[in-house]
């Protein structure tokens, strides 16, 4: 999704569209192998480097799945694994997701993983987006997302996820739900978490236009809590959640938890309809063949 | 209502009372008869004049009802058969509404309708009021309300179904549902719009007290969405219009269906207990000598 | 509560701790007795001093029990009484709230209501400040807030409920729903009633940290309405009452009643429940050594 977006909308995704071919020449992040001993809260997957410090209690997720951290049912897999294994251990009580691709927090979900699938695995695929929400949605960690590039589609419903949001205060950075724009339909769940966070209204223009806001919009309409210089993203984020660690936690899950809970039961009362939602709309054939045209047009502009 | 209001609250509908007189003794607008063939896309009833550009998709309806609009139950039944046929032409993809009338947009429901009328009349002018906002609010064109004119009571719930509201930045023009001011009650339904627009809040206050609003007011909170000079509402709109149908038309619709739902399933399965409500509460006897003590006080004005 | 937010928290509340003692010291305003045929509009119990000036139909509530106007079961008790009666008397339109106290408005839950009591003495008390928020919520006067000290938890709670809230803009004030921050959590109906006000984002936000605002912060979310210089917090409201009370007062009230009816029905649905799960809290060993000690601290802080 977050390609087809570059070529149809020409707001802010189309600087992924070059870097796609260019980081490919690059290495990514190196990642050591990790000792036994570390792995239980020190844990490197392909996709996602962890790094928890027992001290605080506080764990670091850094996303670094090349070029710009694609929603792909295997990221989804290892992120909701990572996710699942922090909120088991109960020394960890905060989570600050940030990214280790220069210029992109997460560019969304991975377009490959909805071209020439079988329904069977579209399904699959979906239902890894929806566990990845339920996860972060309902975690009983302080999550807090450091938005350290571009953050469209599913990487700003991942955002939307957390307790608080920061953002690099860099004008070339965007972040929004802007399913529209590619043709596709942000499903209920995605519209309710927006209008929890920047209510009714501001969720219908952002949704029917597919808007991408600039990080001083988002903050202007509560999109994002706070922006910061880019290269004190993560340092703020670690005060933050100081701050946040400092509340009485049981008192604050049961808060946290009546507030979301209702937009919560919506989901998994009615998850398998909405899988089936998305498996009957993604596998037509008038939206297979969009999307393969526009492979083709992308793998000209590389070649 | 609107006249009512302008004796009550002297609140900005004041000035439509000594228009009411002085425009009697003006032409409206002349509207010349249209040829048969043109009448498919370009339709000029008494009350409502339609433009449609089948380069651009685009309908501009010019409100043209001296001598301030009022929604009669002709205007609204005129209304809604224009609506319709430019929902039904698969070619016009957006609409924008806006006043042929100087200084008012639309002053709200036309209180004749609602005086020494049977029980069957005013049943029939609440169903077409119902079936205004229906129309509007579920359309699945771009609706742009170019708001050049004040915009009180129904007026402004018309301009609260459109996708976006363009107003003049005139400070002598007001916007509000000030139904409370004229000891009318707005009906669930236009509270759920206005709350959907600028949040419970605002509405609860808007609404108890009956407010119209400046337009610089009505931007803060969010009850229009751009203000520019009187002269640049309808090059707004048409703008604006550009911008919106370049989104993919049917991720648009069924987003925007999406958002409004649940408030259209609410009136619509509840619509017959709404109209005996009005009914019930219109023919009340001192409603009706209220009107009457209103309607005699008018005619001395003029007199 | 109130108690135990100003230690563990030092935002705002710890000013009281010390003014507890001190004020014991100092007598309260003084009440005379009144004469039997001026206590229908006029009443002075001992925690409550009600003024009600026929001629304009407002009636002035004056929380004045030492030293920070605590929501005791007494309080609460008298507090309902005294607004029963004015809610009966058809004469009286407008009640204005303040508090007579220096410094602070109130400063919520009587915390004693809660320590060593039996379950069906925390059962009565919890009825109380239900009952509070019922008759204020659904109050078919205009209710205004005229807050002229820190308002904190159940203080907050109770200007809430109100029509208009106007504060005195004192930056050492503070207002806000701070029970997480006591390791308690606001029930539903704190947190529905919130969310009316302020939304859902700036709602889960205050209720997760257990925010307290100073005035300026309050304003600007919407939790409080109008800052007025500390000595023109009662004229103020008094003048903003007078503009409430020239809107016809059944319209308004059906108004409101539509605004409020679905929070109120959810609480009235679920007293009981409600109720049980606030016994089941409160009287845990945990929670009970947790207020034991606090308690226990408060003695050699005073000795």
């Amino acid at each position: 999704m977050a390609l087809r977006a570059a070529v149809r909308s020409k707001c802010g995704l189309s600087a992924f569209l070059s870097q796609r071919s260019s980081c490919s020449s690059h290495g990514r992040v190196c990642v050591s192998p990790v000792l036994i001993a570390q792995q239980r809260n020190n844990s490197t997957s392909s996709k996602i480097k962890v790094d928890f410090d027992q001290s605080t209690g506080v764990a670091v997720m850094r996303l670094q799945s090349p070029p710009v951290n694609s929603l792909s049912l295997d990221f989804l897999t290892e992120f909701c694994i990572a996710t699942e294994k922090l909120e088991l251990d109960k020394s960890c009580r905060g989570l600050i997701i940030t990214s280790s691709q220069p210029r992109v927090f997460s560019a969304g979900l991975d377009i490959m993983e909805m071209y020439q699938k079988s329904p069977e695995s579209c399904a699959e695929f979906w239902r890894a987006v929806q566990e990845m929400w339920l996860k972060l949605y309902s975690s009983s960690m302080v999550v807090i997302a450091a938005i350290n590039g571009s953050s469209p589609a599913g990487g700003c419903l991942m955002s939307l996820t957390c307790d608080y949001r920061i953002m690099a205060d860099n004008p070339r950075y965007s972040i929004g739900l802007n399913e529209t724009q590619l043709g596709i339909v942000a499903p209920f769940w995605f519209k309710d978490t927006m209008a929890n966070t920047v209510g009714h209204r501001n969720t219908e223009m952002a949704l029917e236009l597919g808007l991408l806001y600039t990080p001083s919009e988002a903050l202007k309409i509560g999109l994002v809590d706070q922006l910061v210089p880019e290269d004190q993203v993560l340092t703020t984020a670690t005060q933050t959640m100081t701050k946040w660690l400092a509340i009485p936690a049981h008192a604050r899950q049961i808060t946290k938890s009546m507030m979301r809970k209702p937009t919560i039961d919506k989901l998994t009362s009615n998850r398998e309809a909405d899988i089936q939602n998305f498996v009957t709309f993604i596998t037509k054939d008038s939206i297979q063949k969009s999307i393969g045209m526009y492979l083709e047009m992308l793998k000209k502009r590389k070649g």
